[in-house]
This record gives C-alpha cells, structure tokens and sequence, in this order.
C-alpha cells in the first residue's frame, strides 16, 4: 500500500474517533470535522514541522483552526499522535479516553481551541468565526522578524469566510507579502441554518483572491495527493498562496450527510451506523495505515532565545533624545504623543516590541515609532480594518512579539469580539486608544471613545489562570505617567488597554515618580471629600480644588489611573473625608465609578457616592472646554457636585 | 453655456464654502470635501428625487456618506438649496451663516453627520468608517417592502473601503439584489497617513467588485457628464451596479493637493490662496451656472402612511395558535424559544416588524418568523456578517422599519461599532443576543456574552435627545417574560438589547403578569436581605431561597430584568432588607450590580452590597449546572454568600 491508502486510513480513523467524541459528550460538530479529515491528516502527519512531545515549540509550524467548532477531528489526531496537553497538575501526552471527555468541566478538550486550559497546540482560541486568518498572519510576521522559517496554516470555513475581517486578513497578507501564512478553505457548501451563498463557493472565492493578488489551487479536499501537491506548491511559493478545498460535510457517511446536521451529536444507535459506514468506506477505497508512508517532518528552527533588551531612558531623557526639548521645557504634552515617544524608546530598548496601526499613526503617535528607521521594519500599516489589526497583534503576541495595537479608542470598538478572544487566547497584547472620551472636541462622537471605560473594566474583574487581572484598564493624566504606564504594559505579561486623550495637557508629575499597574497617585490631600479622577479630568479636578477651597471644603483629589487598583486603598481613603466621594469620568456609565461604588457598597460603612460622567451622546465643540461644559463635567460642575456632596449630612 | 459648466461652477461654490468652513471651524476635511465636489453636485442637484423644504421625507432619495469626515462639501450644498434643519428651536433653510459655524457646540453642523441635532437630511451617523453601505442596503430594503422607488446613494472612501464590512455589504446587496443601492467610490487615493493600499486602487477595486458580480462603472469623477451617466446606468440597472470614481483630493487648487491634508484646515493666508486658485479653475473651465441646468427631480413617492395593525395574543394563546401547546403544558420553556414565538405573533400583528439574523436562526428562533411564508419576505438571512447585519437593521429602521436583529449575545460583539453609531443616529433598532451568560455550557466561552451587560449597560445611564435612555437592557427570566418584553421593544421607538438563554427554564410567570421596559418583579418578599437577580440566575436565586428559609433567613427576591431600572424602588426594598443586597448575573463585573451599587452608593445610609458575577473566563462543561458551579453562582454559592452577608452586622 502507499501514501493515498494510508491518508484514507488515518482520516477515517481520525473521523471516527471525533463522532464518537461527539456522542459521548452529546453535543459539537462531527460533521464539520468529516469535511476536514483529509486535510487535517496530511497537515499533521505529513507535512507540518511540528513535535508531539513539545506542542508549544516556538519553531515549529503552526494551525490556527479557524472554524473553531471543527475541533473534535484535531483532538482525534492529538489523541493519536500523543499531542501533550495538561492533564490536572500532569503534563502529559494525550490519550484516547482523554479526549472522550470532550466539553467536560474538568478536561482541557474543551467545545472549541481554549490553549489556556493547557493545550499549547493551538496558539488561539477560536469559535467566533473569520478570525483565525489574521491570528495566523500574525505569526508569520513575527516569524520573519525573528528569521524562523515557520509555515503557518489556517483552516477557514467556507460559511465563516462571508466575515469580512478575512478579507481584511487576506489584503494584509497581500500587502505585507506574509507567504509562510496558508489559508485553507474549506468549502463544504454548508453553514449553520443553510447552504452557503452563491458568494461564499468555491468559484467565487477563487476570483476573489485573485483580484487582490493571491496564487489558488483549488482541489478536492478528501484526494490526498492534491492536499500534498498544494501544500508542497504553497510552501515552495514566494508570494501568498491559498488553498480552496472542494470537501463534503460528513464525508464517508451516508448518515452523516443526510440533513444538514451542523453541530448536531449522534444518538448512540447513529453512532454505531456511521461507524459501520465509515468502515465500508475504509474497505471501498481501500484505505489502510501503513507505518512510514507519512511522517512528520522534523522542524528547523531552535526555539529563539529572548532577545538582548536595554533599560529604558526617563521620559525626559527620552525626549531629549529625539529632539522635543521644547515641549518638555513648554510643561504640556498631549498623552497620546508621550505615547510615541515610550513606544519609540521602547521600540530601542526591546527587539521584541512591535507597533501596529490602523492608518492613524499621526493621531496616536504611533508615527513616532513607524518614523524611526531603526524600527520600521517592526511597525505594521494595518490600514482602516481594526479587527484585522487586532488578530494580527494577538498573532504576533503568541509569536513571541510585544505587540502594540494603536487606534482612536472609538475605532478598537471595531475589534471588541477579537480582543476577548485574544483575552481568552492568553494572549500578550498592548492595546492604546487614542481621543479617549469628550475631550476630543470638534470631531464629535463618532470619533470618541464613550463605553470603552464599562466593556474593558469587565474584564479587569475577571482573574486569568495564573491570577492576574484578564485586563489592566490605564489612563495616564500626564505625559509623564503615559510614558511610565506603556512601559509598564510591556513589563507586564497580559493585556492590557490604555486611553489616550487628544488635548496637550500640563505635567503634574515627573520623572521620579512611579506609576505601577494598579496604582493610583494622591494630588491632593483633605479631609471633607474624596474625589477619583482619572485621565483628562484630573485637570477639570484640579481646577475644582481652588473654588472648593474658597467655600472651606477641603477635597483629597486622587489620580484614579489603573482598573483594577487597590480597594482597600480607596475605601480608606473614603473613610479619611467622612465616606464622601466623588468620581469623575469623561466616558459613558459603568467605568471607574462604577468599580469604585462596588468597593464602598460591599463594605457596611456608610459611604455617600456621587458618579460624574458622560450621560448624554456628545456632539462637536470648539474646545475641550466646551465639551466638558456640555456633558456636565467641567471644574465648575465637579465644584457643584462636590458641595452638594459635602452639604447632605452624613 | 450648459450641464457641463454649470455642474463646474456649482462644484467649485460649494468647494469654497467647504474651505471657509472649516478654515473658520479650524479643523475639518477640505481636501476630501474637494474630491467628491462634482459628485456631491450631480447627485444633489441633478439626480437625487429630494425636496430641501422636507429633507427627511420618507419617500425621497437618499444619500448616505459613508466617509463622514467629507460632510462640509454636503453642508454647503444644504446652504446653498436652503435645506431645512433646526437651529435652535426653529426649523428652517439652512444658510451660508449657519454652515460657517461647522462644529461649533450650539450648531447642529456638526464635525460629522449626525441627524439627531436636527439635520433629517441624514438618516444615519457617519464617521466611524465603512459602514455606510450597510445603512444604505438597509434602506433599500425598508423602501423594496413598501413598494417605494427610491434609491439609495453612498458615498465610500477608498480609504475605509479596507474595512471588511464594506464587502460584507456588498455581498448582502448582491444575495438580496438590492439593485436601488448605488455604491459610489471615491478613489483619490489618499487615506489618513499615507496613500491607499495597491488593493484600494481604482483597478483591483473594479476587480473585487466584478468578482461577486457588481455592475461596474469606472469613471472620471470630476467630469460631470460621466457622472451623469453612471448615475443613469444605476437608476435603470435591475442587477446592482457600482461606480468607481477617480478622483483627487483637493481638486481645483494646487495648494490643497500641496502634501497629504487629510484632516487640516487652511490658515486665513492658505484660504484665501485656495480660494483664488479655486477663482483661476473656474475660469479656466469656463465654468458658470446657469439656472435651469440641473433641476432636482421630483419625489415620486408619496409618504408611506402607517400600516393597519392587530393586537398581539397572549404568549399562551400564541403557543397555541402556532402549535406549541405540548411545550405550554410542560411549564418550560427556553427565552430564546419564546423569543421566536413573539416575533412571529409580532410579525403577523405588525407588517413593519422585519427580521435579520446571521446564520444562527435556528439557535435564535428567529428562524419562526423566517420559516413563516406570511412573512418569509420580510426576513432577511445576513449569513455570518454581524457588522452588516447591525448597519442593514439601522437602515431598515431609518426605512420606517422596526428591525430585530438576532444573533448569539457573544457575536453581535461584531457589531458594537456599529450599534453606537446607531445610536448615535437615533436609529430604532432591537437587538437580540442568544446563548447569554453561561448556561450555554458545552460550547464554552467563544460562545458566551459575557461583558455585553456592561457595555449595553454603559447607554443605559445614557439619554437621547427626547429624554428617553440610548438604550433598553432587558434580560427575561422566563418564557411569558421573554414573550412580553419582545412585545415591548417593538411598541418602544428606540433602541433595545434583549439577552436570552439556552436552556429551557421553569415558567415563573403567566400571562397576566405585566412587563414593561424599565420594571422588575418581586418573585418572594422577606425582609432581611434583598436578592437582585436577573434571566438564568434568578432560577438559581429562587433554588437557593428554600436553603435561606431553613438558615432562618427570610430573602425577598427580586427579577431585575431591565436597566436602567426604578433605582428609588430597589433603593427602597434595600432598606426594608436592612440594607443588605445580593446581585447575582451570569456576566462579567460592570453589569446590573454594578447599576445597583451606583444607586445604593448614592444614598448616605448604610448599604451593604455584594456582587455575584463571573470572575473567571469559563470553559466547556456538560450541563448548565456545571457551569453555574465553576463560575461560582450556584444556588449553594448564593446561599454562602447570602449568609455570609446576613451574617455581617449591618
């Protein structure tokens, strides 16, 4: 027998195994994993530079399975081949009744690609579909900055490819000729509800990689020696290739085919029929395993040694160095240009730094970065297309790199889904949003970022595997402390999310003082009312103090600059000015106060908690000051909350 | 003279106005403004169906700019046709005076389009880039159901064309044959930073298009006849078409071209050396307007009026009418189930109830209202593309329409830029998102929503002009709940976001309990601790109430299925509770007991207040009750901490 025998062999094998799967857990897509059985057997078996033993190599070729829910064919294979995975406190090669315990609470097989659990293979959680191609094409950027030659493929459903972020995934490719990625359709005609459009066959998507510049080998998914010849033809390629498999949901199985049985479970009594029909199938096409017809081939690359890094200058020392002595001697900076200027020092300081941008590298001052030639090769143009941009750092945090994403934080919106995926992932990645809150002015709100304090704070409450907060949410008042905190992300191993506001605004510290994750800086020490600010409105705060001084209140003013930061900390010093507080936000609902009210309202002290913030949809203004005037937020209106607060008995 | 000269003459007018707008308003886009002059031109003066005494009629033309920073070329079209729009109180013509206060904050000519400030000319919010086509198809579809000839214009940037959404678009106008929609690109080749990608060039644009099947005219599109045309080819094409113009940014003056100025205003100097090279154009194409020219055609539609409709039935009568009796009489039944049911009644009640989901139908049940021929037509399958989706239902909802757009709660995160542009247009629009929470179970968390209370939440706090909140959050616990509340949204004339669960749940309710936007349920009423629940957890609140009993702890619980909510009555119930408060949510932090601290915080009496919520990223687990144990909201964790609380001296 030979290579074809030995394919059909394994994939049917690998087919049963994933029904079987399926059934004992009673729910997932056995079907889906069918139309991929081929595919994922050359891949794996024959043609990825991967090691069983050591799931995680940092040189090995990679699969970002895109069509999540397909996973049940990939863990078959692990099971096979001994894949390592971790076990309760065990590490250990993956077995057959391992995987029988798919969607288990206790087991790291889990409904689609979760890696945190502790299954390394995978690089990226998936399962919200069109992602998985800019994960991949994130990973082969950060393979050739670090010269490994790594292949990495990425299974895509021909439903799923309807999301427009993979096109976005295919242009980047294109534009940054990213040809180790490998995109693989897998056109089996079905989505969930129904057959797919007309637009998502496999006759359209040829003409639609075409037009932007791809090579395509369209082939019939379930012919193993087209699977190896495309491969073989996309590895030898030198510019981007794609892969368009002809496949059947349920292939091998008359059962399995009839319906449209998408992410539908046997009963046991099925189970046993398509077993008993894939095994016809086995002796029809004569398929048998024959020990050497595949191997998997040995990978090249050693894993990379973390690179040689440099301390990083003072912000002041940094800026001297790239000529802004003026600025600093001016004693007003914008957030968002100290910004650049840490991502430039970074960027010099740390190999691994990347920068990646989505056309507004002039706003977010990631142009700073982009502009140094030393570093241009790091930075990413990554267009007007923010879920693209997201996957691609969220690939490149996984491929070793410290990804910076920069955008307005009105426009990271665009990239929601993807970052908690990325969260979920694991993933190391930096995101800093731009024209942060009202601020802003003359835009108006579509350029604003108003909810993004509520949906990034949600998961500063959530704890990782290893403890650490899912999310650090920061906002710097100054260009001192924006420059300490994006160093402080590249410290950190995690995500984290930075706003940056658009307007220059005075230093209020410098160069010696700390700003730590969770860390807040006290300006202003009283004893009648605390207030919590937090990036631009520390300024409206501070303006506020004087009045309030003049009508005898004396106020503590705390730069509230980290989510989460210390509870303990804040509530005594709530209770130092008689449990009167007031925060002070320039987004909508849910951000800073809200965390801070759940700290007050667990405790049984009586607390007084009066929130500021933005409840009305903003429109252009001339001035920041105009804005802050008509959401409600400036010094004067912060001095009217705050003496009403004093002047309600406690 | 004639057509060609005056289109040259009205181009240039309106050009000069731009460049003094935004010289006075010191920021704007001029040079974008410039490159769509002709096109702005023929399209308002020739070809649009529109009446500038009535810009918001609902049978006119329209014309949605997708590039929303190009708005000032748009308001000096309003200023010279006198289109009407409020300032202040007053609705009237808008004039040269008016336009000049560009992004002032008491003008409603704001930086980008935003009609809820009194410019009905605009149906939607533009600015966050790449959505427009989607509002537009979106309209398209609203106008082909009420039988209207309209047709639908939208202007695209090269630029935002990036976005994957625009194709998402493009595809949705070819699977419904939207043939009304007239997709305009204007390619002057420049985005924010940089020129355009090579894949945003006129050729491979033209390349994509024709690749799913768009009609394509490439045109000059400064040359006002070719404009003509093209918009000629459109208005008589049956199959959609769209046009490709090549443009420049800055036409007509050497100084705006001078470098990329995207995004700056002239100083009074370089405005009034635009102005003269803007003079020197004019005369060097002979350009002068002649009345009679262009005419703007007249609108053929009259205004729809509003259709005949009928009372909804009860939830058990509609089970029954549509043959769900067996399922009534078991007492459970899932929200996502009865979620289908109400929007089929709704659907055959109200003949403006129109239905988008994204290939999950059948996990939403939206696919009972599809799977009716009554009102097949009026459903419309958006496959796996949630950002469209979210911009048709805006659009449908500018069309006179009341969308429901339905997808898992974890996918229309897809869409989140797209729903607070919506909102930011006044759009009416409801939003349903499956699988909340998660009790979803086996799939894990790629399937979850599980920050979407806190950013849906965020609007909650949020009014709209007319006083109303940017949004409803609704969360039944129950079928008759989940039944009722879908009734609501659709009687509401704003936006809603409804969560609804997978499983099936006890019937708590019947159909004389009375639901209404803004309500809560008191399900048990004790009187020394307050529990605030809200959809799955309640059942688990309800579990835990018979084990408080036997503690001797006498528990009133409460259904928070809405925010915002009556914060003086929870305030209330908090003290008749000795002000000890439970929340329990199957979300991340931000959410409902974040609202809940916010209120009691508020209040100088003493609260205590502990937050039940989802701490950890879940994983697959068999069984929703798995899941409820691993996240720690089981009826046993809500016991614990419950008399962990009673235990507290208050």
């Amino acid at each position: 027998m030979g290579f074809i025998e030995s394919v059909h062999a394994k994939a049917i094998d690998l087919t049963k195994l994933a029904v079987e799967m399926t059934a004992a857990s009673g729910s997932g897509h056995p079907t889906s994993g069918a139309s991929l059985a081929h595919l994922a057997t050359v891949l794996l078996y024959r043609h990825m530079r991967h090691d069983p033993a050591n799931p995680g190599h940092r040189g090995s070729d990679r699969l970002v399975l895109s069509e999540g829910h397909a996973v049940p064919i990939l863990y078959a294979a692990a099971a096979d081949l001994g894949i390592v995975a971790q076990y309760a406190d065990d590490w250990r090669p993956t077995t057959r009744e391992d995987v029988l315990k798919l969607r288990q609470i206790d087991s790291p097989i889990d409904g689609h690609p979760h890696p945190i659990l502790g299954f390394p293979f995978f690089d990226a959680a998936t399962g919200s579909l069109g992602q998985g191609l800019s994960i991949a094409a994130g990973i082969a950027a950060a393979a050739r900055l670090d010269g490994l030659d790594r292949r990495i493929y990425c299974l895509i459903g021909d439903g799923e490819s309807r999301e427009g972020q993979v096109w976005e995934a295919m242009e980047f490719i294109i534009d940054h000729n990213l040809a180790t990625a490998c995109p693989i359709f897998n056109c089996n005609l079905y989505a969930q509800s129904a057959k797919v459009s007309p637009l998502q066959t496999p006759e359209v998507t040829e003409a639609k990689l075409k037009a932007i510049g791809f090579g395509v080998r369209v082939i019939n998914g379930h012919d193993p020696q087209q699977i190896a010849d495309a491969l073989d033809a996309h590895a030898a390629a030198e510019r981007p290739l794609a892969v368009i498999a002809k496949t059947i949901k349920g292939w091998g199985s008359q059962t399995m085919q009839a319906g449209n049985c998408h992410g539908k479970a046997f009963t046991k009594d099925e189970c046993a029929q398509v077993l008993k029909e894939l095994d016809e199938t086995a002796s029809k096409l004569g398929a048998q395993w024959t020990d050497g017809d595949l191997q998997i081939p040995p990978i090249t690359n050693a894993e990379p040694e973390a690179p040689q890094t440099q301390d990083l200058p003072t912000f002041s020392d940094a800026m001297r160095q790239f000529g802004k002595e003026s600025a600093l001697a001016k004693g007003k900076w914008a957030t968002r240009r100290a910004y650049g200027i840490a991502l430039r020092a970074l960027g010099l300081a740390n190999p691994n730094v990347v920068s990646l941008d989505g056309d507004v590298r002039g706003s977010t001052f990631a142009g700073e970065f982009a502009g140094d030639e030393q570093l241009a090769e790091r930075f990413f143009e990554c267009r007007i297309a923010e879920q693209n941009m997201i996957g691609a750092a969220a690939g490149m945090g996984a491929g070793g790199k410290i990804p910076f994403a920069s955008s307005f934080a009105k426009f990271l919106t665009r990239g929601y889904d993807q970052i908690e995926m990325a969260i979920n992932s694991g993933t190391n990645f930096k995101l800093v949003g731009s024209h942060a809150g009202v601020s802003l002015a003359a835009d108006g709100p579509s350029q604003m970022g108003l909810p993004d304090v509520a949906w990034f704070g949600a998961f500063t409450h959530v704890k990782r595997p290893d403890g650490s907060p899912a999310m650090y949410l920061l906002q710097p008042a100054d260009a001192f402390a924006a420059y300490q905190l994006t160093a402080r992300m590249a410290e950190h191993d995690g995500p984290c999310y930075m706003r940056t506001h658009r307007p220059d605004t005075q230093f209020l510290y410098d160069d010696n003082t700390r700003f730590v994750l969770g860390g807040h800086e006290l300006i202003s020490e009283g004893k009648d009312l605390l207030i919590l600010a937090s990036g631009y409105t520390v300024h409206e705060a501070n303006r506020a103090l004087d009045a309030l001084e003049q009508a005898e209140i004396e106020a503590t003013l705390v730069d509230l600059y980290s989510m989460p930061f210390d509870t303990a900390a804040i509530v005594d010093l709530a209770l130092q000015n008689q449990g009167r507080v007031l925060t002070v936000e320039d987004n909508y609902s849910g951000g800073f106060g809200a965390a801070v009210a759940e700290a007050l309202a667990a405790d049984a002290n009586a607390f007084t908690c009066k929130q500021m913030y933005v409840e009305r949809i903003p429109k252009s203004g001339l001035s920041p000051a105009d804005l802050m005037q008509h959401v409600g937020l400036s010094a004067e209106d912060i001095v009217t909350q705050a003496t009403a607060l004093v002047e309600v008995p406690t």
